[in-house]
């Protein structure tokens, strides 16, 4: 039996993490961290060093390789094999670390509802028999640091929201619905697609982190800027992750 | 000069406040708690147990008697007229407790972005010629205390969602776009209105709360049972906040 913990531990900052996240780190047995390609390093530096911030030790952590998934593959079909592929990854780190079973315990960057695989990895390993119980502790979304950084409301008054990703403005535009639009997971700059007429754009990077980047202002004059210094950043960084909320005036 | 510190504190578990939330309660001069109608006592009672616990004393603790909005007047202007009268409590209390500027925190319920009005109320100090500096701390809102509670994921592989309102929902249906739909603010079952066919709900009450109540199925079989609880629930405490779920089959 694993009693599996999936500890949101928000975006890079280790004042992102609650009093539950804290304590379920405590409970853990083990608490295990996927290395990534090189590039992505201080991500698995952050975890690290958040483990040092609450443990003190690093006794109880295992690092396991996580997969690469297939680029160049249709997107569906690609998501669904690396995610075979990370439950295998698990799987094998629950049988070495774990074999009598016990508490083990995932760092999700953000929360782990939000464009997380975690929660699907965990149906995975359901399916194929495992015995697991499975506990969330919400955390700090990079939505949630975006309008905290810039000290905005993600709604205006009494009115819908609605968060997407880069791939999804990109091939279907902005529908008609909610005038406010959380972008995220786009990597090729999606807001270049839409008419930037009477939009505006509030933008973030590395939230929460050291190297936190923010801009703000009608998208029409800000995009190219944000293009720009969104390519330099992840040319000096390695990598970037970042997201936008976009909100139009109503005609 | 006044600073303010608003503190997302989550939805009325002192295990949702994070370390920068409890870092700025402590740096505080004072934390002013608004005191609502009589019936919602218990959530003036949640922000004082959280300053006992964080601080161990009441002594930077400060309540204001929080103004009723009018629900029988249209709801933009009746907002509108709300946010002027809380924005008056506010520059009272200032005026009070920091008259000569301070560090002033308000414990906000959830997070500042999202259906909350204290950036609003901030903008209207603004205008009246208060100096201020803001900075906003975020917080685990209800939308992710719902989705851990039910340890499921709030999008669909790559997929939008939508977060409206009740009103929203009951005025204007289920448009297109977003297949997921999470409601917030919702005292008239507005899931009622909806065609429940193919359509599967996440409700929860009080989340991360000791009387936290959920319930989960397909719309057609549990919106009865969801709209007798509630109402037995609202009885029984005096007041009820809950929030839901909606994901519709694709066609």
């Amino acid at each position: 039996m694993i009693d599996l913990h999936l500890i949101g531990i928000g975006t890079g900052s280790p004042d992102h993490l609650t009093r539950a996240g804290e304590s379920a780190m405590r409970a853990a047995d083990v608490i295990l961290l996927p290395r990534k390609r090189a590039d992505t390093a201080d991500l698995l530096d952050v975890r690290l060093a958040l483990c040092d911030a609450v443990l003190g030790e690093r006794g109880r952590v295992a690092v396991f390789d996580l997969p690469v998934r297939n680029t160049a593959a249709p997107y569906l079909g690609a998501v669904n094999a690396w995610h075979d592929a990370i439950a295998d990854a698990w799987a094998n780190a629950i049988a070495r670390h774990l074999p009598g079973g016990g508490r083990l315990a995932l760092l999700v960057w953000g929360d782990p509802s939000l464009y997380d695989s975690t929660l699907r990895i965990t149906d995975r390993l359901r399916a194929r028999g495992m015995t697991l119980s499975v506990t969330v502790t919400p955390g700090i979304t990079s939505l949630q640091a975006l309008t905290a950084a810039h000290a905005i409301p993600l709604n205006t008054i009494g009115d819908p929201v609605t968060i997407t990703t880069g791939r999804r403005l990109a091939d279907g535009g902005w529908s008609a619905g909610a005038d406010t639009l959380a972008v995220m997971l786009d990597g090729q700059c999606a807001f270049d697609t839409i008419d930037p007429a009477g939009v505006t754009m509030w933008w973030g990077a590395y939230l929460g982190m050291p190297q936190q980047a923010l801009a703000a202002g009608p998208l029409g004059e800000i995009a190219v800027g944000v293009r720009t210094r969104r390519a330099a950043l992840r040319e000096e960084h390695g990598w970037i992750m970042d997201i936008y909320l976009l909100r139009r005036a109503r005609p």
